[in-house]
This record gives C-alpha cells, structure tokens and sequence, in this order.
C-alpha cells in the first residue's frame, strides 16, 4: 500500500536532484575553474552567507597607505560549508571563503558621521579548500573584476600567515562573531592559535 | 502519454510546498507576530541576504557619544524580498530589513589596525513591510535581545527620516552597494530622494 510514509520518502529522495535540475535551489558554491587552472568568479556570492566586515584592517602596524581613504572588507563563504561549520565547527571540502573590499564613503545623503560602503568594489580575494586540487587543501585566489581568477603562489604570505594565525583550519575565524562561539564550543580552535592568544608575543606600542 | 514535459511540471508545481513541508528549504523570513502584537525574533537572519555595513554611521552632526567605543551596523533582509527587489526596484509585502549594530574591536589577534566586530550584539532593529497590519505598510520594531520586539511608535523621527530621506519605498537603499545600481536602473527612486540629491540642502560645515 503506498502510505504517506512512502510517499514522503519517495519525494524526499527526488527532491533535492529535482529541485538542482529546475534551478529552484539557491546557486551553489563549489568552485569551478578553467582548464587553465583558473578560478571561476563565483557571480551569486553575495547571496552567499555573510560572515563579518572589518573597516581599514591591517596586519601591519606600519600602514598600508590608507591616510587619504578608508576601506571596508565584507566576508562571506558558500551556504553548504556554513552548514557544516554550524554543525561540526570545522569547514569541509569545497568550502569558498570570498573577501570583499569596498572604498568607503564618508558624508552623504543624510549620513553626516562615520561610513558607509560604495558601489566600487576595489578587489575579491577567495581562500577556497578543494582537497583533491590543492596539495596544501587549500588555496588564495585574485580576482581584479574579470570573470576569472589566477591562484597566488604558495610562497606568498597569505598561506604562512593563515597557516601560523588562523584560528581554525588556517582561515581567521576569529574575525566572524557568529563562528567563533561555535569553534569554542566544539573545540576546534587552532592549537596554535590558542597558544597565541594565551600567551602572545611582545607586541610593539600603538 | 506522461511525457518528460509533464512529469516536469507536476514536479515543478509540487517542489515549493513539498519542500516547505518537509523542511528542505532555507528557513523562510515572512513577519511572525504574538497574540500583543510584538515581533518575533527572526532567528534565522544571519543566514538572510547581506545587504551592506557601517562604522559609525550617524544622522546627527552633533555626536552620539561613540567618543570611547566604535559601532559596526550590519543589514539583512529576507531572501525573497530581496529577490523580489533585484527583479523590479521595489520591496514586496512581507519584506523584513534587519538591522544588527556590533561593537567593534581593533588591536586583537593578528590585527594591528582598523577595526572588526565582536560577537557582543548591541541591538538590533526591525523595518518590516505588512501591508495589510499597518496603516502605513511599514513599521519599525526594537529588539533588546528577547525573542520578541515591541513595535516603535510611528511618532518617533526613524518613521519621519526613511519616508522624507529613504532612496526607495521610505528604505535607505543609498547605504546598500549592491541595490542603489539596481534602484537607479530600474528607475525606482523617490523623487523626494532624486531632488534632495540633486539639490542637498544647505549642511553645517564638518
């Protein structure tokens, strides 16, 4: 006899395929590249999961040459590795974390005070993990506004730095409010990030 | 004959409130209200659409006593509202903008200048259009941290300030990067906006 049961497993089976195959579900986030080894620009991130924004950051106390304009970084990651952090508290496979940075406005419309964020968009950086591509699982990615990304060198900074401060699985999750209860939770802190935080280096002066 | 087409749509037409039924889809951000006519807490907003953030931002040149701390204000709004505002220029009935101010932090971590936001929430505030419950079709409502909100009275000045200064449907769609291009291809700003930008009042000198 075909019960409700039945057919609630039945649909529940179909759903998702069915629902790729219509385009009824949200875009999805896993990467794509080109047969050159290039990153696709994924077009829907900003439907994407918002993880935080930091105004004028540096890594650096020397500057970074922002006297004259103020900057602000937006985050966000594809809505499937979310999930599985919420849950685990660690980012799975094939997770896109794309950062964003925006020129700041300052006075306008009746914002007289502080700053909002512009239309120009001044770069996207993507930190993505895709363990059967990348050696190290995950990798930096430059896009300048094309439709296209080149992958930035292992040599280059980004990978030490995230490898030596990220607070879990090298991406800085100590920057997004609403993750890091949940890595402290679940215990999936860096322990090389816990250590820092204990006990920090001699840090110069402001 | 049952031909792929059909099966199609049958499939098509069952997908939305099969889904609904059995959970598969986001969690939707249609206002929930109590039997008192407070506001339930839209949980799940920080999964919503990202609209932009500010670092303090302010209406008044006057200063709002942020002299010893710094505030990030970051919006939401309900997937199918926003859909609905990419494709026409407008806000539907039953579109929910969430305002969610943070406090920010700066030297921290790796970080040794600007600022990025703290789990710590300082408030969060509610524009909700329902058109068949308020006279006016949108109302503000405050949230302290419970699961619910009291409905701002329509005498206080954020009813006056959206509807004289909002760029679109008496919301600050001038602050959101993404929509503003949207609003102005689609020819959707208010004339009161157009005018008050193309010729700005006389302001005090910073």
């Amino acid at each position: 006899m075909l019960t409700t049961a039945k057919v609630a497993l039945v649909l529940m089976a179909l759903l998702v395929p069915v629902a790729k195959f219509l385009g009824v579900l949200e875009p999805e986030g896993e990467p794509q590249y080109t047969s050159d080894g290039q990153m696709k620009f994924p077009e829907h991130y900003r439907e994407w999961v918002y993880l935080s924004s930091g105004f004028d950051m540096s890594y650096s106390s020397e500057g970074s040459g922002m006297a004259d304009h103020h900057m602000f970084d937006n985050t966000f990651v594809n809505p499937e590795a979310y999930k599985v952090f919420v849950a685990t508290g660690h980012w799975p496979d094939k997770t896109v974390i794309v950062l964003e940075s925006r020129m700041a406005k300052g006075r306008g419309s009746i914002n007289q005070k502080g700053n909002y964020q512009d239309e120009q968009i001044m770069g996207v950086s993507i930190h993505v993990r895709d363990d059967a591509r990348f050696p190290g699982k995950w990798a930096f990615f430059g896009f300048d506004g094309g439709q296209t990304g080149k992958m930035i060198p292992t040599t280059a900074t980004c990978y030490s730095c995230h490898q030596d401060h990220g607070a879990v699985d090298s991406t800085f999750v100590q920057f997004y409010p609403t993750l890091l209860p949940i890595a402290k939770a679940k215990e999936t802190l860096a322990a090389r990030y816990l250590k820092e935080i204990m006990a920090p280096e001699e840090k110069e002066p402001l």
